[in-house]
């Protein structure tokens, strides 16, 4: 093992997937930025901005103010969403980040693809599984490349991880745990961030916007999706009375192994995610959160070793690797079909939450 | 809550159920070991001479080497299984200790309890429900005091735990993850250990042997019993065969708490719990092991308090406990009716890993 894993910790911070010379881009992908919520000001933009495989260019939001103060702050064309839709400065950019309110993804990414723009929407994808599905259909009609914003899986620790696991370092693998919390009415302040407490904006909350981070990163690292589901949800405080609060989750994987997640939107703070096999576990922790640093273990044999390493730009590596793949004319890994699983996912832990029973998931093709 | 915290850090290994003092028993509980397999002779066998409260003056085995060996090493009254039913010896013990293969808990026990000796009965109870409930009627029967070995219950990290859960440090509880495994194959490896491997005379083993672990942690310092449970077994190494080599299991608890566990008898070793509430994460890693130094930490707006605290021998608290009690005249808290719903639960998850199915957990009277 200690070969092998000396190997994966050199140069952990590494882009495997990055073989155009940052320097050298002379033309970075142009974004406009459709939502201007919390994590598209505090987290996008800075990311977008030190990627040198993108620029922002122009921005949109409902909110007029909102765009009125990015777009002067910084230097990028802001316009109303009427006028995004309409093509108004159809030529000021090469690709659409969507970062709305999920029940309006559709609309944003259905107008971007008519304008033949490549798309980079948050996840999840839209608010219901009908809806995922037409808004990948849109993409694929259109014929412009489609990825889903999961962050988790540019980020250097998920895919080292991934890397150990696929070299066998931790033999066959026998579960896994993860768990994502956070006191979502206190962190996230803003009431322009609180659409995720209308299900008619969100389709959910827990589930739908942290659950599916244990769901994709596992997925990922993996390499497999599950083949059956069941899950719990559940809401204590009234803010959530139309949404779920909490919800745990089990993800059961080819082969027999099973995942256990849990996550809350009214809790304290936990970012967890644990692998354990044969040979080794594997644990990043904390894992999921773009605002606190990344940790890593390996842990054999009664041997703990943290790996120290120097923190990345979460959302930079992410828009990174949207610039690059566009730029190299090379498809993403998490595209409309990827990220598609996880919608018809979390609609089957919803119904077993509803049932009290198992969902079997079937590879259908979407 | 820092005031409270400081109140149940202070004295951490206090021993909050002692009352007689331990310098002044003249006449400490004499304990019977029946059973003399690896964890009887390194680990009861101490922790019964450590502790103030009783002495080991009797032991018995299937193995005669075993018994002959012991009784000439510790000063002891060996005699053979026969002998001890029959009552041989029975004015040289007040209490007996069976620490046999699941199968044969009763038929020990049975005889002590004709005996009229107290118990302490390693868990689970038996292999069975059926006859577990036969167990504890033999001593409700005979009037005899029964204790079930849970050693968690008597270690100071855990008592906290519970304490700070109890004194609402973490709030409203959310959900409980625990995992625990080992290499069974490779950890015990004595064949005298490896009856675990026959469901005849386990009963199971992962869900058995470790799953009843946070099964009964979880229950201790929740104050409260699951109402419902799911899991699913399965078994990959030829040796396990026969039995259950790993498991995960959800236990639904009042009010919608879920705990989420896996465990193992073959994977890397990992021992923990970790109980997320609204105001704060409390922490036991390493949680589960005899073998290991607890770990304790609370967790709460991102600060991190790992408790330094001098380890206690568990299974001299065990013992301690079980002598102070009888000597005091007081029942035990892990008694007959408290361990028979650990065997009942474990036979719902079976029952679920069987039906896929969640099993719903009747209160009904034993």
């Amino acid at each position: 093992m200690e070969t092998a894993f000396a190997d994966y910790l050199d140069d952990f911070t590494r882009r495997d997937w990055e073989h155009l010379d940052p320097k050298a881009v002379t033309d970075p992908v142009r974004v406009a930025i459709v939502g201007l919520g919390w994590f598209a000001r505090e987290w996008a933009l800075p990311g977008i901005a030190r990627s040198a495989f993108t620029e922002a260019t122009v921005v949109t939001d409902v909110d007029a103010d909102a765009v009125e103060a990015v777009a002067a702050e910084h230097d990028v064309t802001g316009v109303t969403p009427a006028e995004f839709r309409a093509g108004a400065v159809v030529d000021e950019y090469d690709a659409v980040y969507v970062a709305t309110p999920n029940a309006t993804h559709l609309e944003y990414v259905a107008a971007a693809a008519e304008q033949g723009k490549a798309v980079l929407c948050e996840k999840p994808l839209e608010a219901t599984l009908d809806r995922s599905r037409r808004l990948v259909a849109a993409c694929r009609d259109a014929g412009v490349p489609l990825m889903a914003g999961y962050r988790m899986q540019t980020d250097p620790a998920v895919r080292r991880l991934r890397d150990l696991l696929e070299a066998g370092v931790a033999g066959d693998v026998i579960h896994v745990h993860a768990t994502m919390s956070q006191t979502m009415l206190g962190e996230l302040g803003s009431d322009h961030d609180q659409w995720r407490l209308d299900s008619e904006l969100s389709g959910g909350c827990a589930l739908m916007d942290l659950g599916v981070y244990p769901l994709n990163t596992i997925r990922f690292v993996l390499g497999a999706d599950p083949v059956r589901v069941s899950g719990r949800t559940r809401t204590n405080h009234e803010a959530f009375a139309d949404v779920d609060e909490h919800a745990t989750y089990r993800l059961e994987f080819p082969g027999g192994v099973d995942a256990l997640c849990s996550v809350s939107q009214n809790a304290q703070h936990a970012s967890r995610l644990e692998v354990t096999g044969t040979d080794a576990r594997l644990i990043l922790d904390p894992a999921f959160y773009e605002r606190e640093d990344r940790g890593f273990a390996v842990v054999r044999d009664g041997t703990r070793v943290d790996v120290d390493f120097d923190q990345v730009h979460q959302i930079e590596e992410e828009f990174a690797y949207f610039g690059h793949q566009l730029l190299a004319e090379e498809p993403f890994h998490p595209n409309g079909t990827h990220a598609l699983a996880d919608v018809r996912t979390l609609a089957a832990i919803y119904e077993s939450a509803e049932t009290g029973r198992p969902i079997a998931l079937t590879d259908d093709a979407e």
